[in-house]
């Protein structure tokens, strides 16, 4: 059997009820490409979803990594090109924890760039009908500190494969309180990172 | 037969393919609460869609109107508060007029508000799952143009009905090449459509 | 002497120290072509704001009215088209109350149109390096129910002037708590709001 | 004498007759805490600017580097927090050029985090009037290449200072064709740039 890929999703947090990322990860299949699709739903938890996705990094040696956020407010699938080596929070996470500009890793490098095919990707999901654009920030929340650590992990591992991270907007149900806020279906979503992933296994 | 419910959509307009508005309309059924739905496409031209639904609401003496418009921008089902008797237009209509300020009726009244029970409209759609909020203003190109006509017509023909229009945000595929606008599937404005004819008729 | 033109803006709410309304008219001169200006600062209230500006009106007979507020979040120097014979609350007002869909002056018709110049004040403004466009909606709350009592105060005197309502920005200063909104000095604002008058009196 | 403070600001481009950035780099002083102040305006195009910049400070050796540009659509002065090694363009640079992903420089490191006290800064500018705050991302376009090239340039030559880079908004002149664009005027622009300076000597 082929390598696993790493598919990562977020638990609820900040008041909302779901997460639009585990949303969409959870309706993708179990496997891509002949890869046995490996899910995971991690706490918004400075440190402990780090370290949960780098555990898994270095025990199932995966053959792809795409981390997956909820970007309330954005209107497309964004996959990120840059994760930075700082964490500032707005909002405590689901610990308590509230960092204003510590590092995820000491010493590690200012930030990495994203191994997934950006521009390739966006293309694919434009052709299969999923609005999409490459950003430009993950932000310094939760989910730019899952982003490095992938990022770290895989290069620590000294391994050659595509690794990254997409947001996705709100589910339209998660916008009835907030209708001015704009939203995405999880099918859309999830097609969106389907998308990614043949295009980073291509 | 109960007498029938009009309710109107556009064409396509602006260089799209298609109008978010007309996508939403013909998904819905063809009866509610016992009253057949006449839908009709309307063009986006000034003068000629008013001279149309006007003469619908004249033969066929609704139970009901809702006239429907794209609102490229807009995240959510925004049931309109009022129409305003001016005509201006930033992009010529799809027959070559481009009015700025001309009134809509010579001599009507500078505005009429909405007879659609629009605060229980925004609850019925929030309880089904579908974002919306009441907008304050529908702009002045053709989509007030039809809710003014709508109006008028029905004050003219001494209608006691509720009237109106709604506004839903582009669809998804619309969004491919403008992926930092907001998007809602045809499905879910479809819907929020139907709970504002539920609501209108209760 | 010539008759008086009055300005009205307001005094502090939700929260703020100031009202960038009268930030920007107490800027203003005392005359303007030879008319005295007559300036109100107004509380942010339902009903006493309108009777404060009806007395004055059908006490001065002025030459035009100019009424002005704050629109946190716009951009540039608004006046308004329309005023809605309707009043809705986000907030409280000042004195605590709430209106949800009350009408601003019973049996009154539903909308008032402007009867200041707007483009010709616009136009006006852009020349005088002040930022504006004509704006479709005042909101519903207290600006929108004072410019619907002044133009229905100068219709029911039979007084045929220019009289309407134009929006500010948040003063830079403002901002500063809340730096992702837009803001304009209030000497910028405070021009524009002199050039209005210029145009409608010209 | 004091080692000089190198400021940049830019040239106009994208059809524009006036640059923010350097409408406010040319209202700094001539000397900041007894340093002079350096000014250079640079062209919008990439690598030009980046090596004027590069051999100023190879031949300066400064106490400090704040390069400035303009951010159309921003609200405040936002000092960047992190420049990546990428260029990606929208529009054409000044001198045609329009990368799709080539690296600022070849086999750098993929991002620099800035060496100015941000939250300082942005403090020190709030206590000033200007509203302000930390942006994450200064894009990918002739901006970014600046501020990479400023810091690789400093970390080649084991400087030790506080360099970086700092958005401006719009000026209320540019705006009044665009007016729903947020602008800032020039003076209190500059007088940001002034306390980031000031902070960042401190």
């Amino acid at each position: 059997m082929a390598r696993p890929v790493i598919v990562t999703g977020f638990e609820p947090f900040g008041g909302e009820k779901s997460n639009a990322s585990w949303e969409a990860v959870r309706l993708l299949p179990d496997e891509v490409e002949g890869h046995p699709i490996h899910k995971i739903k991690l706490p918004v938890v400075f440190g402990a979803s780090g370290d949960i996705v780098e555990s898994a990094i270095r025990e199932l040696e995966p053959a792809a990594v795409l981390s997956v956020g909820e970007a309330g407010g954005r209107t497309c699938v964004t996959p990120e090109r840059v994760a930075v080596n700082r964490m500032v929070a707005r909002i405590p996470d689901n610990d308590g924890a509230q960092p204003q500009g510590d590092p995820v890793v000491e010493g590690g490098p200012d930030a990495y760039l994203s191994t997934l095919p950006l521009d390739d990707a966006v293309s694919a999901m434009s052709a299969a009908g999923v609005p999409s654009k490459v950003s430009d920030t993950a932000g310094l929340y939760v989910c730019n500190q899952v982003m490095y650590r992938v990022l770290h992990a895989v290069r620590s591992c000294g391994l050659k494969i595509p690794a990254g991270f997409a947001h996705v907007p709100y589910t339209p149900i998660q916008t009835v309180r907030k209708p001015e806020r704009a939203s995405l279906s999880s099918e859309l979503s999830s097609a969106g990172l389907y998308s990614i992933l043949i295009t980073s296994l291509a």
